[in-house]
């Protein structure tokens, strides 16, 4: 049994003629002998519509209520597809988190995969030849409905890939993955093969095509992940595990809406900053380009956090600070985030020397580097010249 | 534990304002020291718009799939008014079919309740003051969807009611049931008592405050069921086994748009008779009125059917009368069927003898009695002279 693993997102699924394409590529899919399991997203702005409805009965609506709410998205659109390839003649049947058994965590809203029941979805596909099941989605032990998050549906077609082993396609409004974002830069080449690692600095820093946490899924179980537009047949992307191509830098991004954090005066004692980033991670904060420097035994720590972030930002860091009565805190907006990404500077010297002759005449405010990639932050009024200057310097 | 069911329409949820209502209603039931079990129907206009979508994937929607569609619509609502609930500091959780365990039949579309997890509801019952029920739906044993048909939500909160032996309060824009549809009389007075049998009657004539088969329900485990108005505190009616009151004739109603069906010169023999209605059951048709009449050795058959079914009446007719071929069928468009129902015509005489007098002017096309209710069919430029007259002649 031949069996691959399709996703397709919410807007490959926005309206009824969206959702009889899909069936008919299913069934396309099908006639070639494979059995499918599809995974499907809610219909175009149907979690964001769901969540205002929910604002409006409530101020902070209850976690546990709030992902019963949600998961009605996804099992309208697995039951419209599942219409739609009936009427196809293709023997199919929709399930949602409670029929395929998606065991996850007890993290309403932010829940992760655990399992799923995997014995009945293979006595299932010896009957049907497409199964449709919604993503996002999942149940805990105890019968609660839970959502995986935003993006949350790339992840369960790659973990339930991953559990049947076999391939995973991501379909989207996007071809695939390309060396900068095709909206700002047309020219902009697209990538045939990114290893996981890639993809992951790629996803976190912006790129939309895969969730983060999808990819990690994929590198953990060695799933190969095919990335490609829903409504074409030009040839996407393979997120793979080596980059046979192997160029140093694979593709840039973006982040705008920046704002730097600087903590200065903190005892010598690194415990402490551990102490306050686990503090600010548990509220569900995501910094990065974490610096600290030693200035006369004190220590001096600058990040940067998404501007839209930062409404209740401030009071929980005062609340981590609250021992250190010297400390003090600056915010500055603004900043926008340049980074490269290449699974060859691993090996390849001089990458970070090209980075900074690229961009000599741009005051960079901070620069962090990891084994496959280099950011700087800067004024947005340097990104435009920034991203020029790199694209060029690394022929993306 | 003292515990109520409580079931709330869909024009009593449809919007956010009236979600926020309905929660500080159930609170108030929770502060007067009970554990309250709500039944759910889907917001306003939610199931005619699913409807309307499968419709447009498919002119046949496959019936399984249907309902996962539907489903939906009620577990929206019950996520919100949890979370209304929530808002309250009311200790609340909402439970969808396989969370609360509602059994079904496998008949797609029009499912019936055979059992619900008690042990369960009993034990979060310890735990949370109030639980939210998706009404309309169950699930089969092997864990599909299910819906129970139109106001199918009635039927789950009587169930509910019945397994927990509780009493239950139905919650619409109704504040109660009249001896008449007020909309047209508003002179009808409010019955305060109606037995299941009358009650049974009147909503087979249309009544729509509940659905009968939510009333053979509550017959059967002799449940009383109290319709009241969500939205004003305004006395309402207890569907209840024995009328207290017992008035000869408790209510009236009319059914418009009336075809008179009549199949002329069958063999005389009954059973084809009962094969015949017996066919035409099975494809979901509801008749009434049925007449048999010998002439000449043959019978003739008259009954009535709503003219919105017509559509595929004659085919099936057709069908099913195939080894016939003397029989011959004609349709006759346009009538009403005005019915007076009353407990109180088991024991009390010349019920019978008051209605033809009251229509004496009227040339009635049919009568049909039963031991509580006399049915007339007429044109339907009788109709207002003939409800006025009965209204007059049993004090309705």
């Amino acid at each position: 049994m031949d069996i691959v693993v399709q996703k397709y997102g919410g807007s490959s699924v926005a309206d009824v003629e969206k959702i009889k394409y899909v069936a008919n590529k299913i069934k396309n899919k099908v006639n070639k002998k494979y059995k499918v399991v599809v995974i499907v997203s809610a219909m175009g702005k149907t979690t964001d519509n769901l969540i205002k409805l929910a604002k409006e009965i409530s101020e902070k609506p209850h976690p546990r209520e709030l992902d019963m709410l949600l998961t009605t998205g996804e099992q309208i659109s697995v039951a419209l597809l599942s219409m739609a390839l009936n009427d196809l003649n293709v023997k199919t049947k929709s399930l949602n988190a409670f029929q395929a058994g998606i065991f996850t965590t007890g993290d309403f809203n932010n829940a992760r995969i655990q399992k799923f029941k995997i014995g009945k979805i293979l006595k299932l596909l010896d009957i049907y030849d497409v199964l449709v099941i919604t993503g996002f989605q999942g149940i805990t032990e105890e019968g609660d409905y839970t959502t995986l998050g935003r993006g949350g549906s790339d992840t369960s077609a790659v973990a339930i890939a991953a559990a049947l082993d076999a391939k995973c396609e991501i379909y989207s409004d996007f071809s695939g993955i390309f060396t900068f974002d095709p909206k700002i830069y047309p020219n902009a080449k697209k990538i045939k093969y990114i290893t996981y690692d890639e993809m992951l600095e790629m996803s976190s820093l912006g790129a939309k095509v895969l969730h983060s946490r999808a990819v990690e899924v994929a590198k953990k179980y060695n799933i190969t992940i095919y990335c490609a537009s829903t409504f074409s047949d030009e040839e996407g992307t393979y997120v793979v595990t080596d980059n046979i191509e192997n160029p140093v830098v694979t593709g840039m991004s973006v982040m705008e809406n920046q704002t730097q954090v600087t903590i200065t005066n903190l005892p010598f004692n690194h415990a402490i900053i551990y102490n306050i980033f686990d503090k600010i991670a548990q509220k569900g904060f995501n910094v990065d380009m974490i610096s600290i420097i030693n200035i006369n035994n004190k220590l001096n720590v600058s990040f940067t956090i998404i501007e839209e972030e930062m409404e209740h930002f401030d009071k929980y860091l005062k609340e981590a600070l609250v021992e250190f009565n010297d400390s003090q805190i600056t915010y500055e907006h603004g900043y926008a985030k340049v980074s490269v990404v290449g699974i060859g500077m691993k090996t390849e010297k001089g990458v970070a020397s090209r980075f900074f002759k690229a961009l000599e005449d741009i005051p960079l405010r901070m620069v962090t580097t990891s084994e496959i990639k280099i950011s700087c932050l800067l004024e947005k009024k340097y990104l435009d010249k920034a991203t020029k200057s790199l694209l060029k310097e690394f022929e993306l």
